[in-house]
Order: C-alpha cells, then structure tokens, then sequence
C-alpha cells in the first residue's frame, strides 16, 4: 500500500522493527550531486538519541548508520538512497509480559484488530524507534535545502505541561537538553522531570518548527497543499495528537482585521499565517506547531486486557521518556525538511519556466508565531 | 501533479474556478451497486450553500448538480463518476478592484508568486466554491458508509470568536443556522454575528467532527495512518490553520496516566485519542477539529501592494461570511466521510482475510471529547 | 483507484460513458503560461473521428470540446484544465440486442465478472470513445512539447492484415484516410478494406509512432523507465495486444554486434534501440509500435452466452470500424506526447540543476526503425 | 521519485547498485499471515543465479537473502518486509577500463546525459543485479497467489535466435539450462550456444509466461489496466524491448472472425486474448510474451566515445551471457507474480462485495498461445 513511504517526488520509505534485525530507509528522487557521508546524519540522530541526559529514555542506540547505495564517491547519484541501523541493544526481555496484554494508550489493540498478529518486542513497527530512519532521511533534506536556498529548519520546546517559555532566545535552544529558548528556566525544568519520573507518570509537550527563508510559491492547490502535506508530515509523528500552522488554534477569536497579514512594500507586517496562504509559501518563515501527549508507557498502573479478553493491569517497565516531545525536536525538524524539499522538487517540474515573479515582498516578519 | 486529486482507492479530483464556466469533480474507485442520483446531494450542498441565513453571504448559489459518468440505471458502476456544477451567479464586476491587488490574507499573492498568472474573479481557483465538489464527493461518501457499516458522520461549531457551547445537544445542531449544540445560546449568536457584520469585521470558529461506528483497523502505519490522513484532508481545507485529533493541543498539559484511555472487557473507559493509536481506529468515535481563520475579505481597509509593487489600500466588498467555520460544516464532514471510506477501501485490499478479530472492546465512549 | 489517471506530474483523468451525457478529462500538472483554446484541439478529433472516411465507422461525432477550466484569457493558469465533450449522437437502440448478451472479444463479460453490473450501451466504459479525451489530453503535450523542445510527434500505419508499406514518404502519411507512408498504395488498401467490410469481418494492425528532437535523460530507472511507461501508455489503448520499442521482437533474431547501437562523435550509427537505453532517452528519436487486433464487433455471427448461461449467436450490428488500428494514430501520438511530456516534468525536478552534460552526441539516426 | 518503487498495493521497492555495499528490497501491503522464511527464497534465485550452466556468466553471487522486517515468529505481520542481499563477489576491476568509455547498448551514456554523474561498477544501478531482488519479491508473490487462488506462475523460453521449440512438453522446461519446452533440442541449443560464445557474440531471445487458475475480474480500466500493468512490468525489465499479450503481434494479420475467443456454456474456444479483455482478466490463462535483447557485454568490438568525446573502441571482457534472456525466465515470473497479486488486492478493495458473479465460464483453453 505504499502506506510506509512518504513524499512524492523525493520519497522515503522506511522499514523495520524496535527489536527486529535493523531499521532502515530508501530515499528516492533525490537530486544527483549533493555530498554525502554516514557522518553526517551523526549530528541529528544523537540530538534525537535516548540516553543523552537523565530526561530521556537510557537506552543506549548507537544509531550508527550505513550507506548501502545511492552514493557513489561521496556524491548522490540520483539513484535510491538507502540507510541501515542495526538494532543492538534491545533488550526484548522487558516487554515480555505485554506479548499477551494490550497496553493502554499505545498502538496495541489497534494493531491486532487491523491484522490480527503483531510483533510486540518493544512495541514492533509502531515503535518510535522507526522516527530514526526519519531523522537521518531528513538530515539529506536539511542539507540540501541549506545548500540550495540557505534555508534553516530549526524546533524547539514550547511548552511542556504548564510550563511555557518566559523569554525567546535562539542561541539558548542547542545548549540544554530540553531544546528549550530560555536558558534560566531549564533548572526548573529538570525539577519538574525530576519529579515527575518519581511520580512514574509523564506528561505532554507543545513543539515548534521554523523554517526560515522558504521561497514564495512552493505548495499546490488543492490537495498537495504545502501545509496540507506538513500536516499530515507532522501527524504521523508518533504521540503527535495536534498540528497547527502560523498562529494555529489562536485564530478562533482573532478578528479578520487582526489575522490578516498586510503588505507593505518593506514587507509583511505580521506571520499569523505562518508563511502559508492559499496552500502555497508566502516567503514568510514557515512555522509548525505540534501537540506530542504524554507517553503511556508508565509505572502508574492502568486498566487494560488481554487476549483472552480478560482484565488485566499494565505497568510499562521497560525504558521510557517522561516526555517523549523532547526526543521529538530533531524528528519535527526532519519532517519540515522532507516537506519543503519535496515541494521544492514539485515546483520546479511545474514552474520551472516560471522564473522570478515581481513584485516580490522582501524579508520576512515572525512576529506573531511563535 | 495530481495536487488536485485526494484519497488514494476512493479518489476524487476537484476542478474549476470560482468564477468560470463550471466546478465539477471525477470520483473514482467507489464500489459498484451504490444507489446515487442527482437528488442525493441536494441535503448538503444547502447545509453548504451560502444566503442560508443572514450570517452567510448571500450569492445565490443553485448548485444544481449533474451525473455525468459512472451511474447506470440508478447505480454506480465501478468507473469514475464525473459530477458537475454550472457557475451561475457569478458579479464578476465586484471583484474587478483586486485584479491588480494582492488582498492581503488572501492566496492572491502566493499565486502570483508561484505561477506567474492567476484568475483574480472570485479568487480563481482558491475560492471556497471548490469546496462545493468536496461536499459533493463527501455525500457518496457518507451514504456507503452508512450503508455499509452503519456509519454516521457528523460536524458541529464547537467555537465562535470567545463564545463556547455551554451544553451539548446534538438534537439542537441542525435546529439553527449555527450548527450550535446548545440552542439557548442562538440568540446570543445572531447578536454577536449582527454586531460583527456592523463592524465590517470577521471572526474565526472552531468546528468539531465526529464518526461514530468506526470498525477497529482502519488506518495505515507509517505515512498512511488515518489520523495523518484527516490531518492533510483538514488542513486542505480553505481558512484551517490547525487540527486536531481527540484532545488535541490539550494533551500538553495532560500526564500519561490521565490521558491514556483505559480498557476494560466492557468497554473504553474514555476517549482522549479520538478514536485513534498509532494510527489506526479503535472502534471508538473519531474525534476530530479544527480552526479556521477568520476570513480576510472585510470592509475594514487593509494595507497591500498593487502587481507594480505600490502600496494601496484594500477593502473586499463583494459577499463574504463574517465567520466561513459556519458554512464549514459539511465540508468537514465530507471530508472525514471520504478518508473513513478510502481506509475502508485500502483495509479490505491488505486485510480482507484477517475476519474479525477477538477480544472485541464493545461499545464507545465519548467521554473527554468533544 | 486513481485507474482512469494516467501520468505522475502531469496526470490526465478521463471519465465518461460512450452513451452517457458526456465524456471529459482532467489535466492536471499543466505548467502555466501556454496558449490554450478549443480550436486547439480541433485536427487531431478530426483525424481520430469516425466519419472522416467511408473505411471508418460512420458516427457522427460533432466531439465539439468546451474548456471548463484551468485557462484564463487564453493561457493555462497551472490549474487543472477540464475538458468536456456532450454526447450528442448516441444511437443506443443499436445496442439493445446486446444488453442481455456478452459478445465475444469484448469486454462485456470480462466487466460483468469484476463489477456484476455493467452500462451496456455502446460498451459503456470500456468503448473507444474514451479515447476521444486521449487525444484531446494529447494535443495540450504535444503543443508543449513542441513549444519548450521542438518535439514532434507522429504516427503512422506500419502494416495492415499482410499489407506493408512499400516505401516510407512521411509527407504522404497525412494525405490519405488510411495515415499510409506510401500513396501508391492506397488505391490497393481501398480494395482491401471495400472486401472487408463487404466480408462483415475485421482485421489488425500495426502502428508506428515517433518523437523526433527529445533530449538525453529523460525517463527514471528502474520501474519509470521511459519505455516502461511508454509500454503501460500504448497497452492501455483499446485493442493493442503488444508493444514495441526500437526494433521490438526483431530483437529476438538479431546477434549483439548488430543490435547495439554504435557511437561516434558525428552520432549513432543506427537505432536499434528506438531511443531508450536503461529506460532513459538517448536523444535519438524515440519509436514505438503497437500492434491492433481486429474488432470484434463484426457482422460474422459469433457463438457466445447471456446472461442466463444460455448459447446465444452474436451478430453485432451498430457501426464500427473494419480496422480499429486506422482511426488509433492520433491516438498513439497522443499517449506518446503524454508520456514524454510527464518525462520532462519529472526530469526537471529531480536534474533541474545537473544542466547540459557533455559530450553529447550530436543528430539522430532512424535507421533500423521503422 | 519513488520510480524505484513498483505496484499500487503491493508495493515494492528496490536499491542497491550492482558492486555497492548491498542491494535490496521493500515489500510494502502484503497482508499479514503469510508464512515466509528465508530458505523461501532459495529456488527463485537459484533459477536466475549465474554460474549454474557454462552458458550464463560465471559470477558467483550467493544470493543470501536476510529477511530484515515484516515477519515474527515465521508469519508476515502486515509492515514492510525488507530484505538484503550483501554484495560479495563483485570484481570492480573487470570493468575499470569502462569507467571513462560509454559501452554502445548500454545505458551508460543514457545515465550520463541524465543525472551528469554515474556509478560505473558493473553498470551501477542499471546491472541486471536489480533484478534479484524482483525475483525475491517475486517469490512473495507467487506464495500467496498459490495459496490463496491456487494459481501458478510458470516461464519459458519460447525462441533464442533462429530457433524455435519444435514441441511443447511442460514439464521439460525446469530439466535442462534453458527452460526449453522441448527436451529433444536441448543438444542443439548447447552447440548453438557454445559456437556463440566462440564468437564473442550475443543473441536475443524470446521469453513467455503463463499463469493459470487466474479468476475473472482482476484489472482496472482504463489506466490501470491488467495488460497495462504487465507490459510496465515486462518493459521495465532490463534488456525487453517488445511485450505480447496473447497473440501479440500476430493479430496484425488476423481477421476479427478467428481473433475474438468466443465463448460457450463449457469455456472459451481459444485463448488469442491471452486472457485480458478491456484489461480485466477473463478467467482463461493469462499469457505474456516479451522479447530480449542479445546483451551488448560482449567480445565483439564496438565503437563508442570516451567521456572527452573521443572515439574509442569497446570490448567488454567481464562475465556475461552471450543470452540474458535465459536467465530471466524467474524474473519474468517474478513481475507476472506481483502485477497479480497487486491486482488481486486491488480489485478486493473496488469489489468485494461483489461475489462471485453468475454465468461464469468454466475452465480454460489455451489454445492460441503460447
């Protein structure tokens, strides 16, 4: 059904399971020439890594990725691009004793009314494990879109539970462990986790994606919509229950003259739109909002059944994050990219001929989102 | 690029533009043997139709559809089914000032920016008109899967401006113009929509859908899971800026032990998925919102630039609705009908001999959401 | 199904009945900026019509095309384009005597087995009518074809029943009803076909289609190869049984020292391989022929069973064509002129940057086919 | 681009270049509960492998396929089945003389003109290696058609150069290296074969697949036809350069009154359809030809030019078969196999409400092919 592969002129097709053999991906249709080595996708998969701080689940995954094609001399050639990940350290024993229980919250039950089997070491092919392969495919993306157009795609924390950020600072984002834009804020939140992996619970996070100096014109009516396809992209990030594009949510009791973005020959006044208007790039910075719930794999008992129908309680030992939205910042950020780039391939088989269209509003304005 | 094609075994492809000579859509992969005719789709294209009340614009819009291919003798045949809609009352005159200005919040600039040309009448082709095609395509939808699975799909206001539903009737939903669910509060309604219309301004809206019924399975790992899939369909349509599913954007600040939805041999003991894990149904109602802007055709003026990059003064006479959620209501529905019944589809293609699955959670509950 | 789309960036819906109120098509993809009207697409309906000659059918179909969209003051706007044709001269009373009848070598029963319901009239979905919008899809790539490249695309009949073509004028091809490379031999083909319909009986043929001036690099390995997709295009026309590119099933009989095509810097020696090599064009002229079986609506009673199982004989009056594969050449260029069109669009996405690649081989060689 | 990726519903994705690290495979949509092990494999391969007479190339792959996804417990589980292949004896060196030449007939100059950059080893991704993996998707197929329809796949060679079967015994083809249908010429095909090989030349061949048992109602109009669909699959395997179904070709010559199968209360009277009727199967056996090219790796000078546009002379010593069309005989099962299966899940999608429909048509003749 084609259901594991996303994108439609530069496609990804991922595969594998937590505990299986390997997880892996194809990367298709991506322009020949780019550069590219298994070196660079280090970055990304330690940002999305358990076990870099006390915060995040402490499986140790290498993650150490091999090229098996599609690159010939350190170059793209414009044949498929395929990625390896070896699974070493699953410790299957864990999750032995949810093979015949379905736990709550998790993809479980839906997946054994769909095919009436499933791998449960780890959660299978519904694991988050499979994010990686998303990540690496989408540090191709962010390359490519850096070399082409100098675009940036960058995530951050925006809210977890109540807490939110009191200041804005890019610089502070990359130098805690809870991507977080204001630096003095992250002693409370190590409190905050601190106590709540005692409690054994977890709760959810608000994450935000911002793509800067994104042409205009990029996107597709009707249904290939730029913010259609991030919406889906951003959607089926795992634990994602919530997407929204510019100012989101907030538009519910904003007033027409408030919302609109206005013109001016400097530039746009405001992004409440977040770079979208009609499906198609503004030239504004793109921005993304998406809503990860709060895992359910606790020590908190629940009420659940197992196979036989019977009722049973579930406390997920195993290794788990108390907030799986933080992991989520290099996935988010991967997803943008595989979107833009995708449009930015699908734009220019249709409007290549195109070529610069004045008048063309410089810079871009962020204020509004985030 | 097929942008403009949605689903993937139940397609529709929408075409036309707002004011040119006709808006008509091909649906193609509906099952053969499904009694359709003309009269079918009258129910929702008024529930769509603006001049339904005074608090919609009031273009008559006849929308008198015709079968063009597909139906023999009362019943689909398998091949594509062709609909169409004549543009009738179409003031190209109102819209003549914006020939050569960028409406701002409008796509006018994003078109122009993409292709180079744009047909400014009505907005083209990102008029709402197209949404008429997608309610027309939603009512064969929603007839198969009432037929089939005894399906029922239904769309209300769950937000206007500030003002919230304070009870919850479904009864009282189709009783008024709002598609409010509590009718005590329709007053209150009309006095803030005449006060707005007054102002010459317009608000945003929050719309809620829910199908009930929903066999567990449906929905596809990774890149097809049907909650991506109603992300991309929601936000596909005209003025959403965000969509949620179950909780949505609620779920940040929600703990893993509250929010996961417990099970027992008896049923769900809540709903805060919305119906769907790891991307698949599970037999609960599917929950789904969304936010749609308030529309940026107002009378309050707006700053813009002209096609030679001058700045002017904007204001939309033409007939617009002060809050375009309101006429949104079947479109949500057709939308949610039409991804139901494409996983319906694709489910039987992979899963067709997997036969019902046990244990079976009976019942639903619709507890946490709406 | 998405299977009345033909094409990835630039798709091509049809839709229609023979004896419905219409047929039409979608074309989706279309790049913006080219001239279009419905004169356009005037000669090449003429020479696909019936009528046009006493040895083709003699329905008279006006095929007068209406623009419903996707053109503004002339130009494609980079919407989708909706063509549209009214059936106006559909004598069902013809086909009365077959609704209850599968006649054999249609698709009658084969239609009736996979939907259990079937529009009997005139063969429904499955009659070459359909073909109309083919050739109307056709005539929007072939005219971007030759404006951004110099293509040109034409057809001609390579062999009827055992009458082959003894000399090979391109300039006489279009001045005969039967599209013949050699107009001595008309008057002996006049003869010929007077017979056959005298006879009531049918007979194949072979047609050639060529592209002259397509670049290098177009077509995507491995399974959207230039000749792959050309295969599926020329397969899916009514009454083609096989597909050839280059020399074909000649290839069978040749040694590897004659079949390659050899280079110098002057250009290929010859063009065995009709212009693709690895799925990808190699600048020489891309051939291709498909071979027509002979309808099977003839007037030589034929033994099937109806509905009921019963023995019945078929004699199928109605109009047709004695030879099918004449009235085809339109039709031929047409999905060739789409495929290449599509290939274009696809190779400007993924190598938009890789720009003139030297050394390229200058001119093009024809010789080996036809 | 996902052109690397075959199949609508069973979808399947190949990578890998032919002296790379690895190639493989993604098998997405096969339904869950197949069983499936690696030893599964081991036929298929076996049949393609070379080394296994003196009359296909001597290379040695060992074609051990690791299962990396998709199947727990010796069951598939309904998500992608990945699998691999390390490359092991690739002899980089045989082909470093063809590193800056571009072999005639091959698709070296093809790739170069496209992408501006290729992996020269062994041909890169355009070596007939890709089509181990075909085969071992092949094999997927074919299990589940079995098991599910009791349908076979089987191939032979039908002509190799001049020669032709004299007989048709089936159960003589899998007895000798050539999957000849008749025993007897078995001696004259190994001198044929050897004095070929004296002479450093190559030959075509004529390859023909049959498979049995199909039920009626598989394939779509208009696009996705089943014989569309076979001549993609057939035409996208490397060296076809003609795809039949049924008579093929022959029907250029036939009258209407021989070619339509008619039909009778006890089964067709012949199969000169070749089991396909307006692209939906007919319940006869569905029969495909297709025509090979003699490879262009041969001893044979040949003249070409280098990547500085000077003439060169090429010879290409490497291990090769002066016949490839031998060795696919498994590859052309393997894409009869997954159109099928594609298709047979396709049409469970549109129609399993259907049922079976009445009259059908009893058994099947095959008369007329092969």
């Amino acid at each position: 059904m084609s259901s594991n592969t996303f994108g439609k002129i530069l496609s990804v097709t991922t595969f594998g399971e937590s505990h299986g053999p390997a997880i892996g991906c194809v990367i298709d249709g991506c322009p020949p020439g780019l550069a590219l080595e298994a070196d660079d996708f280090r970055v990304d998969l330690d940002r999305r890594a358990t076990g870099r701080s006390r915060h995040t689940s402490q499986r140790r995954e290498t993650d150490d990725i091999e090229i098996l094609s599609g690159v010939y001399e350190g170059l793209t050639t414009g044949t498929p691009i395929a990625l390896l990940i070896r699974n070493v350290d699953a410790r299957s024993k864990d999750y032995g004793n949810i093979v015949d229980t379905f736990r709550p919250g998790h993809a479980d039950y839906a997946y054994w009314q769909k095919y009436g089997i499933r791998d449960p070491r780890g959660g299978g092919r519904s694991s988050a494990r499979e994010t990686t392969m998303r990540v690496a495919a989408g540090t191709v993306a962010k390359k490519w879109l850096a070399e082409h157009f100098g675009i940036e795609v960058h995530a951050h924390l925006a809210q977890i539970g109540d807490v939110v950020p009191r200041g804005f600072d890019p610089a502070a984002i990359e130098t805690n462990s809870f991507f977080w834009p204001d630096a003095d804020q992250v002693p409370e939140l190590e409190a905050y986790m601190d106590a709540l992996r005692k409690s054994g619970d977890s709760v959810g996070a608000r994450v935000t994606v911002i793509a800067s100096d994104v042409p205009p014109g990029w996107g597709e009516p009707i249904y290939g919509k730029l913010d259609g396809d991030l919406a889906a992209a951003m959607m089926s990030i795992n634990a994602v229950k919530g997407v929204e594009i510019g100012d989101g949510f907030a538009v519910v009791t904003q007033n027409g003259s408030v919302h609109r973005d206005q013109m001016t020959a400097d530039g746009f006044t405001s992004n409440h739109a977040g770079g979208v208007l009609g499906g198609i790039s503004t030239g504004q910075a793109v921005v993304a909002s998406m809503a990860f719930k709060p895992t359910s794999s606790i020590l908190v008992p629940g009420h659940s059944i197992d196979k036989a129908g019977n009722p049973v309680d579930v406390v997920t030992k195993g290794r788990h994050d108390p907030c799986v939205g933080i992991r989520a910042i290099p996935i988010a950020e991967a997803m943008m990219a595989l979107v833009l780039m995708d449009h930015a391939l699908r734009h220019r088989a249709q409007c290549a001929d195109v070529g610069p269209v004045s008048p063309r509003i410089p810079g871009s304005v962020t204020e509004g989102t985030p």
